[in-house]
């Protein structure tokens, strides 16, 4: 692919004001406070059950910028491609991310493409960085969760994990594993409208999971968070998989799920929104925040028993995302 | 390296009030026009003469929001490592990151690390995306250049492209040039300061040099575009690996140099303002905007003839940033 070729399918695909300038930047309106987040994607493989790096890379950043209570709004997209990615290829990678900008309501304002050698990279690699207005409403932080909130999901976990690793070991299950990949902030939007200072603080379970989310926590606060493993969503094939492989799904990550603390009297209502997204649908209570075994884990399994939650040694899962 | 020991080096290399929060992402302040850019860096050789990748994706990318006329503040960075790439190697990046930032008076305010295995990466990529306000007397547009501008330069040319080639080249000069990657914030902010609107435009001279700066100028502005070689600084050491190499010094990428336009009326004052920067102490006008010969760009050359510069076809030096 040549130079001008790459500029042109870049430039066709997410035409819009900000990148007809073909400009090296953009200039953009903002008041107030901002939230900024930036991700690589070094995903493998490019193409999975359920999305690709494209949509990933869209995603992933609008769900960080959300996750800061902010209103995901411009986007940054910078490709490294390595020589010998199809046309094909890029072409369907690049629709995608539009595709996820233009569902998750992001305009991609910049961008930059390089390409390196033949095995000097791997296909593609995807960096966004995502910008937009904190919403009004929002007062996220570790230091607003407090004994007694209530820790609740939006959805079914470890499915990204579980697609990206069923379809590398070549698991016969995987044609029924999809990744979550799914952009979060119209719902968390919604939560911040309704609930406003009310949510305490948000998380997507990304690379650790929702384990890490939890020992965070409970490491930052001081706090206890127990866990019930009869209330954590996950489908059937996804469990099945976790076992095959030896996998926890509580350390496996997620893109397409975030985790919410709540004040417990707001939290069946917080449900109630949640589940009137298809993101959301499955929205349930996992957990509580508790003054017990303070700066632990605690999860009572299916069969009564109680078990720690520590937190994960090293990187279980290279490139997930 | 272990993932805990990477994220040690970047918190600590970093440290400052958004990163200590250790979110996923930074909330900051911003009021009226933002200028936003990206760049993903993929140089080869990571250490070379007079720099390295690290200050160098900081200070590209600080240079492209300054030729958007926004004043650099926040910086996401983002690593993709190569597994097997020295720790010292990655702190010294890092390390050089971190004071090209304090230099350019920006801050590391998010950002990621992610590795890949050996073979499916080269050692180091870095994405930097650079926000700032912007100048509130900046009105920078192609559409603002019209006849009678004159083209200033701030400094001598192809000196990063030449340090690059040579080095992988083997050339023997290679000891002499050494990139001229820097920071050119502070100067273009004193140009904004005292000029406004009288500065038309500004471009950073990087891939496909001053001819593509040149070019994109006169193709857009359908003016012309008048050179005089003789006008035009450049060091001995760089012309000469320009000449053994077989490359026109004015189609080498630049990373500490940029182009203006101003109305002619200016013109000296500003070249004195610029000379009161070390980036800028070789200012110099090298043409002007003519409306002979549409469209085109033509160098006056020593001997006295004159060239049609054309657009630098595909791709010629791969990898340079």
């Amino acid at each position: 692919m040549t130079r001008e070729l790459l500029d042109r399918i870049v430039f066709e695909t997410f035409s819009n004001p900000f990148l007809d300038q073909k400009h090296d930047g953009a200039v953009l309106s903002a008041q107030g406070k901002v939230a900024i987040s930036t991700d690589s994607f070094v995903v493998s493989p490019i193409f999975f059950k359920g999305g690709n790096i494209g949509e990933l890379a869209v995603n992933g950043t609008v769900n960080d910028v959300a996750m800061c209570g902010g209103t995901p709004k411009y986007l940054s997209l910078s490709f490294i491609l390595e020589e010998g990615l199809s046309m094909q290829d890029f072409i369907r990678i690049a629709e995608s991310a539009k595709k996820a900008a233009d569902k998750a309501g992001v305009q991609i304002v910049t961008g930059d493409t390089k390409v390196v050698e033949k095995g000097k990279g791997d296909k593609v690699f995807i960096n966004t960085t995502g910008i937009g207005p904190l919403h009004p409403k929002a007062d996220i932080a570790l230091s607003r969760v407090s004994e007694g909130d209530v820790l609740l999901i939006s959805g079914p976990i470890a499915a990204h994990g579980m697609a990206i690793l069923s379809q590398r070991e070549g698991l016969q299950l995987e044609s029924e594993i999809r990744s979550d990949t799914a952009c979060l902030n119209h719902m968390v939007m919604a939560l911040l409208d309704r609930f406003g200072k009310e949510i305490h603080l948000l998380r997507d379970p990304t690379r650790g999971g929702v384990a890490a989310v939890c020992t965070e926590i409970a490491t930052d606060r001081g706090l206890g968070i127990a866990l019930r493993e009869e209330w954590l969503p996950l489908d059937k094939q996804v469990a099945a998989a976790c076992e095959i492989l030896g996998l926890d799904p509580l350390y496996v990550a997620n893109e397409g799920v975030c985790c919410i603390l709540t004040s417990k009297d707001i939290a069946a209502e917080a449900i109630e929104v949640m589940r009137g997204f298809p993101e959301g649908r499955s929205a349930i209570q996992i957990g509580s925040v508790v003054r017990d075994h303070p700066g632990k884990v605690v999860m009572e399994s299916l069969v009564g028993g109680r078990r720690i939650v520590t937190p994960m040694l090293g990187e279980q899962l290279p490139r997930i995302c």
